[in-house]
């Protein structure tokens, strides 16, 4: 590969448009909208291939990444967080509704006056439940509660989203959709109970996504499916041939069964869950494992002294997480097969306020 | 504090000046160098501070961050990394050593060969040995074969160095401490054998730095020990009044006695090692523990509800690895007392090639 240094990330344009065009079908096919997460990719090159396929609009996690994809020419955004709305952040929202159709989340009645006091009443807000992973939103059944609370406050509220966040687990994507799909349900007649009729009912994750488990929900916004990640690889989510983005590196040192390679936690990230079965794959070998990582160190224990990569020799890694990934890096490389195509800017990289 | 947004990397000046004084005095009085890692800070201000307190020069990690530093008037840096030097890397470190006194690390006769052939022989380099971390490094009897085989490429080999990282467990540092003393003097006999006299005896690390066991080093290299983190907190390198970096983050969702902070993954970075007890620490809340971390999200378990922080309350985060955190942020804040004070640029942020 035409590339002078490394760690570099590198992006299979390819398989990036296969999985785009494979998502997008799918949600097509069962009648849902779709609003990726750009958290993952944080590009714009990207969030207009995913538009392109489709997509309604984008999802992000934080004022500074809207505020990236609306200079970007976006203009219907999703911020998918309890946003606590200060002055500051207020004058930025007010600022953004000004030129993008802009939806925030809520999870309490506190949160939702002090959204109006400063951010005023013309965005619109989903309500967000928990359907089981347990870290924001109310309980299905109180939708209608802080929904209402919202509503009095002078908001538009245009329904509820969730995170099934749980599906990140072996043999967790089936239940974690059903308990989703059922959180959905109850938080949907939680809100008409209480007169408000639900346009928007929104979740997803990449390890649900493809599952076609019935549900109430109107909207899906998958991340990590764009690239794919070896968290999703040993969920079972995706295939190696799906995984679009990897990080180019070098061997450095070498001995037995064992290499070190030049990308570390500061390009791959610290990521492990404690199911993973190492901190990343090796693409093209998959019985080998990262049995440790330093910040610009991957100690890489491969099956075989014999088959082993020598010093010097490249070696793509699959990150655990692609999103913290694609956080630590200025540029994306697109590739084509072994040729370079183009760079694309990450754009929203360290956009967290 | 006068801050309008979070989450935001806070730098305690006055903790900073008190740590980097510290191990400048603790260095100087045993007679050895100070060559701090700046891959922990990648910020010039810190650099220079560390320089006036007296240590002889920057250890960095990669060619870029030594470009970064060399562009901001540094003129005596240590890369401890074993560079696998192709053309390119190799034209990069012929430009460096034209303007500051350049080290790098090598631990191999074929890399040393690799290294004469695109940089040339005007570069000093240190060959690194394993003292008991098993990453990078040869074995401290081979050292001399190596320093051998880079003296007879033209190389200047200056001496050795080590990383003993396997002081990063609980119980651990006493021990890796004596097994890097060992080590260090094993490999100054293996050069002295080979008809080398080590000039420079290198090791040292933020768990080990303070303790005085007898030894051949010439030089420490600590990091972390300018901010402390959570990890060397838990491992009672540094007390909570040592740690000078925190996140500032707010409670964007409440319930019983489980908070949810703005700053995740993004912001504080995934480590976790086997023994931490979570994913950060909260300043002045030692029974608090960090129980989950996304990237947006950092979910804490209060001991208690009545105690615990409101919505919209702000607090401090004490990340697990200050270095993953810092190179996650573009700008540190420093502060005194309540006070801000400046913003610092990290300069080498992302800086892994």
């Amino acid at each position: 590969m035409d590339l002078d240094t490394t760690p570099a990330l590198l992006v299979d344009r390819d398989i990036l448009d296969r999985n785009i065009a494979r998502m997008a079908q799918s949600a097509a096919s069962r009648g849902l909208s779709l609003r990726p997460h750009a958290k993952t990719h944080k590009c714009s090159e990207i969030g207009r291939r995913q538009l392109g396929a489709g997509a309604r609009g984008l999802t992000v996690a934080t004022v500074s990444e809207a505020e990236v994809f609306a200079d970007e020419g976006f203009d219907d955004l999703f911020v998918a967080y309890p946003l606590w709305v200060d002055a500051a952040r207020g004058a930025r929202l007010r600022a953004l509704a000004d030129r993008v159709r802009l939806t925030v989340g809520i999870d309490s009645a506190t949160g939702a006056r002090q959204f109006v006091e400063h951010a005023g009443t013309a965005i619109g807000v989903l309500v967000e439940i928990d359907s089981g992973h347990h870290r924001t939103g109310v309980l299905p059944e109180q939708a209608g509660t802080v929904a209402s609370a919202a509503r009095e406050a002078g908001l538009d509220v245009r329904g509820v989203f969730t995170f099934p966040g749980h599906s990140y687990a072996p043999d967790a994507p089936d239940s974690a959709a059903r308990e989703e799909a059922d959180a959905l349900a109850a938080a949907a007649a939680s809100l008409r109970a209480a007169g408000i009729e639900p346009t928007v009912i929104s979740g997803g994750s990449s390890p649900t996504a493809h599952l076609d488990v019935p549900t109430v929900a109107t909207e899906l916004r998958p991340g990590v499916y764009v690239f794919g990640d070896a968290q999703q690889l040993e969920l079972g989510a995706v295939s190696e041939s799906d995984i679009a983005l990897t990080a180019l590196a070098t061997v450095v040192s070498a001995r037995d069964e064992v290499i070190v390679l030049d990308a570390g936690s500061k390009v791959l990230g610290a990521d492990r869950a404690a199911w993973a079965t190492g901190y990343g794959r090796i693409l093209g070998e998959p019985d080998a494992r990262i049995t440790a990582l330093s910040e610009h160190h991957a100690t890489v224990q491969w099956p075989e002294a014999s088959t082993r990569p020598q010093l010097g020799d490249r070696v793509r890694v699959i990150p655990n997480h692609v999103c913290n990934a694609v956080n630590l890096a200025d540029e994306l490389i697109t590739v084509s097969g072994d040729a370079v195509v183009e760079r694309w800017k990450v754009a929203a990289r360290g956009c967290n306020t």
